[in-house]
């Protein structure tokens, strides 16, 4: 890959971007395997590591000032690394987050850095939704999109009938039951979160037992990022998943 | 005010902007008396209730499409509102967030909002930090910023000192509590978040029982808002504020 085949991110595309040294080196770390190249500038002060790194994981490093005036960098880093589009089978074996037409890259990226810190690695996303593998996704995963597993369904329906095994806990403003009074040793659940304008569609409650936090009338609800934090800790922490 | 007095928001300026129609009645209706004026496009699908609004508290209405096109408005808003700035007292027999250097305007609009809603409406702010009137932090606060209390202080020992009697629970990476054993009956107490970039510096252990979120070695930390979030909600679901 040659400093001129760097172009600014579109969806279509079959690769993507890292930006940072600490996204990147993640990413090289978790998935080697995907990793096309990574650039660096002159002056990175870990210039020596990052080489010794890409050296054993047999990656190519270009060592380029120019590439980071091409690309669509706003942070102003060091590093960038280029990376095949990849997807994962979910794991039948362990509690899952889905997330319901999730329109905002920034959110989708924190709750997968959520996950991750709480270990909780597979990812179903409904569709249409914000792209998982944009380069602002990434950014917000602060490079934990590459310790998760993670795929898109067509349907609610479609993700469900493939795990028909896993209790559902959609969450919801009207929930039936509070947070604080999760059911303890749950092992194969699906936490469930609508998205950021509209939440879920009521016919959810049908799925399983829907859940709120309480909220007072201060506001309507909280951030998708905060929710959905919330709900993974209560459920990772009282089910001995973290 | 006219049209021609409506320039893009600088942090020097002694009023702000809020946008959208959600954040403009949710400030009328907490606090009237900051309000300058409100602009509505003519299209706006809410126009006669706003007007009525705005009469029932002697607000100034303008119709207008010329003075959205000459804000920066990425969103598209139909309403906009201008507010004098304010400052606050905390409250003394109310539990606080404290934010020391939160540098993100996104993620200081979202804690509000999750405050808000968690019924802890005290914040106080340690400088140098991002601008709390700036039209971004109201937007991602969608508005609560009116509901709450909050007050800069120039270091935590100013704000320390006017709070003496407020237990503070300083969260860190290497707390000495797991957050899911914090004690319970608290009323007066202080919950302290570093910036983004570094966290608390390791003094604050210094200043009250610090407090860890469980975290696996897939992340080096959460995302500011959501960690806050969880504080929040654990202090806030365990002590009888929500």
């Amino acid at each position: 890959m040659k400093d001129n085949n760097i172009k600014q991110y579109k969806k279509e595309f079959d690769y993507s971007y890292t930006s940072g040294a600490y996204a990147t080196i993640e990413m090289i770390k978790a998935n080697p395997e995907i990793v096309e190249a990574v650039y660096a500038r002159t002056n990175y002060s870990g210039l020596t590591d990052l080489e010794n790194l890409c050296c054993n994981y047999g990656i190519q490093i270009i060592i380029s000032d120019k590439i980071f005036t091409k690309t669509d960098q706003k942070e102003n880093s060091c590093v960038l690394g280029v990376f095949k589009k990849f997807i994962h089978e979910l794991s039948g074996n362990a509690p899952h987050v889905v997330l319901v037409n999730p329109s905002d890259m920034g959110n989708m990226g924190t709750i997968i850095r959520t996950m991750a810190g709480f270990n909780m690695c597979d990812l179903a996303v409904i569709t249409p939704a914000a792209d998982i593998f944009n380069p602002k996704t990434v950014r917000a995963s602060m490079g934990s999109l590459f310790h998760i597993r993670f795929r898109e369904y067509q349907s609610f329906e479609e993700y469900r009938n493939e795990f028909l095994n896993h209790t559902c806990f959609p969450f919801m403003l009207d929930g039936k039951l509070d947070i604080r009074e999760i059911p303890l040793n749950q092992k194969l659940f699906s936490l469930i979160f609508g998205s950021e304008a509209a939440g879920l569609p009521a016919c959810f409650a049908n799925y399983g037992t829907s859940v709120k936090i309480p909220l007072t009338d201060k506001v309507d609800s909280f951030n998708l990022a905060v929710a959905a934090g919330i709900g993974i800790f209560e459920f990772a922490g009282k089910n001995g998943i973290i």
